[in-house]
């Protein structure tokens, strides 16, 4: 369950809200800049474009293609669209984005079905995926074709390399793809520490939705390939999905400014070691519980109800479960995200303020029955 | 029939090519960088969006309801999307991009039928849409249910204020829906000295895809709606669409520095000036014909087929019709695209290069059969 | 979960496979052999489906609208499509046909999603259905619009009366539409002892489909609206979605047969007796237990493992969890129908073999945990 | 341009109307009524299917696979379906039935646009085809994928072997596919005297659409692939697109009684003889003129509107052209149609029909500006 993200009261400042209530990184905006002098052809053609293409194949390996499209909603639907027919299915978490937060694009574009598994830590795992292979050649029933995860998960989880090549191996086992929706790939290969190669084709990874917009570009998205056969039309699956940028030299520029240097791996750095900040502070708070593990840019935390307008009056965040009202203990599921802007005056006001409305309320202290981590993973 | 657009040998100077190998118009640059200051909610609920929907208001007339998308196609898509039922049909030019350039988009989101009619000139006359309105309440057949027309069309030329509302009067008439494919509207506006409002919803038009791409935004569109129910479900549609922006902060800043002063009208002007300057020069060349009027941004010209490697050295631009391969004369229809940042310069350097190849390639001079604007015309 | 029906080792006699196994009933091929007299328009002008049209009206009411589709897959489809927008949702239990057993026919057709509530007899409860009925009004969430039901339900249970207004009232108050599969509501109907209309006009239902192919006819089903806008474009509708038959006259006349006369009572009167016949003596074995109430014309028991092979040789059926593997007491759940042409003699046959089977695997008999049918109603 | 097929005033007697008017011939009664016998098992896995698809081995050839659907609608759009991805193209003509009577059902369920070529006489040339094969490559523009020409045509001629192995040798050398739509094939094939293999497959032809309904089938059509990989997901196509028949047994048990006898010659041949009969009576009128060969079992000829009430009101048939109400000589274009049960004497009782208007309305006999067959030929 996720939060209602169409609430129009937010405060337009430094938050926790999420990753794309941060601007544009300087370096990019330069690089965008840079990018408009004279005339450059349109629709992928220009030089920049070239230039990224090879910057790809450097970064992903030889072969690697690599499309730009406008946002992560279309970077998702169009990879599945490449990997599966209409009468095939999506195996996903049941918190996966492109299962509760798209509206049902994924089914509209591509007419399949999406067949979500549970994942209490976000991540999804061989022995829950195995359940859904059924009825395999029986025509009434959808067949899978692709398993598709979110990494970091939408939990803020990092699946390990281990765990990826686990899937890589039941999806070769059982003729699948193998999908990741990367919307902040960069956050986990920070955390893991390996390139982003290693993260996704070397594990066996079949294709790639690599997010920017959430790492400080302006727009920007790409549907990476690591094999020629899904690659083949996907030329005009994007346009015929109104996914073809004209100016498509701007998205170019910003991946160069941002993958061709060390931009993507020190703004992944920074909003990382900002959510392990506020991690570390809140769960040093003994009125607080965290979630989930803080891996990447996520912070999961039950907070009392009666704190949440006033800590969100400093730093807007979102009430992650908004129906888990019925909580005994008065307390919320909150989601607290971090970017490349976060500072770490941000956190320390912000547990201040926890300080604070900790004092004023003091039984939100004693009556937390709280929940360890590793309990929380099990 | 229109020109390859995915060649790739294409320089990258200023040229001729199209408006949308143009770069961003520094006034636009800057407001996006000035909007990139802070935190700001995603998803359209931004204070810049929400000045940008008044400005909408205050442009068209109260109770217009714009939604911004990424490109050009998914404007005219999601506007007739929202107009059309499946088993409906739109009623189009032949020559109209929703038509032949946009591989099929309408018919896979839309699921309905384009019907296309003949327009030498670009443009529809209600004497043609009227033969397409046939078979109506016959199940077997696609109903008509929407005209839509492109201003200034596809071929540079511009509908009257009276032709288009005859267009609505037409639509009206015959419970049809009225669009207008507006890439260039800012172009047609200043070609026929009125607002904006004066030539869309004054004349009876119901939605509009107005387009900032073209005319000096980095990216972004916009679906106008003049009826309050055709945009009822939009957001919906838009963001099952794919078209949802999450950093929309940054559409909205570049329609405000674009519309909200007079930008939108100087750069039209400019290109439009242009346009007339490069048509005048070419047409005080003998050995040139012109093919359409030029009233917007667009010339077309009918060129030696053995200028056009050199001419293109100079200043890209397309064959407009590649397939006029059996012209006796040995002439193709070129189009020449000027935008807000073409030089007076560059004109003249085109034009003194026709002039280098009418000297060394004189018979072109005189066996030309020219076609005049007023034939052309009827 | 449904058992995979593409089985092919199926013999060719009567069984309990289905009753779509069933051939035509004499009844029905007599009217379509006098039918077939001369020439008749076609697609739907044609004098019988004119007199089937009114006879809708008396059976369901003033004003009813029919419309005859070739199967229950596009039968519900298209009911469903009538009902709801790409961007919404539709509320239906996990084992609902249109879930598990389309092969993603809703979700290609309509674009829309299905969200599955839990349905451990079948029936959806409406405290499930409310906590489906999260996000209203955000646009990244597929927006709940109607809510279908089989009646009976794939688990061979009847809705009363007053569960069926609960729902109705429940949808009423939230703005949704409500759907019933009727693939087999005669019987239903025949259980309840009321009349078509009494069971889902009276009760608040929208739309039915209606089916006959279950019910002893060639072929045949239909989409009947109980609101005059639901119908107001379903010609096209169905026409576009491949779904008008040609000689509509064929698949009114079975109508006129079996609905014009007490023949659709009959058949399901036989059908449910047969049904009751069976679950009767099943129960009465001690080693078997039931799983379901058996309320129209279902039986669903668990059956050891051991004896299915055999007992399928005497008259084929389904088991209807194929993964239910890991059952402690070799035991698989199976599906038992019943139709129109079911014997006394081939139920006593079936219970002789099941004797049999007893007698030479006297453990079957007590490692039984029987659970109570109460219980399993609960 | 077709007649309005949706009138309602059609009066119920063996008329001229369609062959679709025509009810079920008795053996194909016969047939359905043998099969109505114990109990099957469905979706097509029943005998009569199994020895069905070694007929269409048989009289196909080895390797041809045949999936039955309802109706001709579906026939070709699935059959379209296997061939084009959605951001393809089909040849058609401009008079084909999937362009002008199917409500888009193609653009819905495939996505994929139609490019119809010109066809005077129902006939699409080489020459014509190759001109819609422009920029092949070019991501903005619909690739032609697949040739669908009906056969015999929508306007009563048939393509001869010749015609139809040029058009697959284009197909071949294009990298197209070529598809039938044999709604009336066995009309074609009885005129051509050759066998069904011969007009296909032989020819070089990869998918047929292959109807029953419009020859004496109560309702059924068969997708004949020629090619495996065409045929490999069929199965779960067809039932995503609502097409899978549960009592397939009536399906084919109707192919087994035309297909494997003689039956299918029969029919067609008196039919196409009953066409004939009536084209040469209405020839030898002075007053009437063709406006098609007639080569199948349909006659085209521009009769007086004055005598069209009076005519239909002994015959029903459809005016064929509406629209040509600007005839100068007051006559319209009207198509009449023979099938299996036409008799000699209600031929003889329409052209009497005639000879008692001709007589009455002197005047229609002189005015006629007869064109030659010939001449509308070229």
């Amino acid at each position: 369950m996720t939060a209602d993200l169409s609430c129009t009261d937010i405060p337009a400042k430094i938050g926790f809200g999420s990753d794309n209530h941060s601007g544009v990184h300087p370096e990019i905006m330069t690089a965008i800049a840079a990018a408009s002098r004279g005339h450059a052809p349109s629709y992928g053609t220009d030089e920049i474009s070239a230039r990224v293409a090879k910057l790809f194949e450097r970064e992903f390996g030889p072969g690697t293609q690599a499309f730009f499209v406008f946002n992560g909603t279309a970077a998702n639907v169009l990879a599945l669209d490449a990997c599966v027919k209409p009468f095939q299915a999506v195996l996903c978490s049941e918190h996966s984005h492109i299962h509760v937060d798209e509206c049902g694009a994924p089914e509209r574009w591509i007419g399949a079905k999406l067949l979500p598994v549970p994942a209490p830590d976000g991540k999804v795992r061989v022995s829950d995926l195995r359940t859904r292979l059924i009825r395999r050649g029986d025509q009434h029933y959808s067949q899978a074709a692709v398993v598709s995860i979110a990494q970091p998960t939408e939990l803020g989880t990092v699946y390990s390399l281990d765990e990826l090549r686990a899937i890589a191996a039941f999806t070769k086992e059982q003729r699948l793809l193998f999908h990741i929706d990367g919307a902040r790939l960069v956050n986990a290969a920070e955390y893991l520490g390996c390139s982003l190669r290693e993260l996704t084709r070397d594990v066996g990874v079949d294709v790639l939705s690599f997010g920017g917009t959430k790492n400080g570009l302006l727009f920007g998205e790409a549907v990476v390939f690591f094999r020629e056969d899904l690659a083949q039309d996907f030329k005009y699956r994007r346009k015929q999905a109104m996914q073809l940028p004209s100016k498509t030299r701007f998205v170019a520029a910003q991946f160069e400014a941002w993958l061709g240097t060390d931009l993507w791996l020190r703004t992944a750095r920074h909003a990382n070691s900002m959510a392990r900040r506020l991690a570390a502070g809140l769960q040093s708070r003994s009125s607080i519980q965290l979630t989930q593990l803080t891996q990447a840019n996520g912070v999961f935390v039950r907070l009392p109800k009666s704190w949440i307008a006033k800590l969100r009056a400093r730093a807007f965040f979102y009430v992650w479960n908004e129906l888990d009202s019925h909580s005994t203990d008065g307390r919320l599921e909150c989601r607290l995200m971090t970017t490349f802007d976060t500072t770490p005056a941000a956190i320390d006001d912000f547990l201040a303020t926890i300080d604070e409305l900790s004092q004023s309320d003091p039984q939100n202290q004693s009556t937390c029955d709280r929940r360890s981590l590793d309990e929380c993973k099990s």
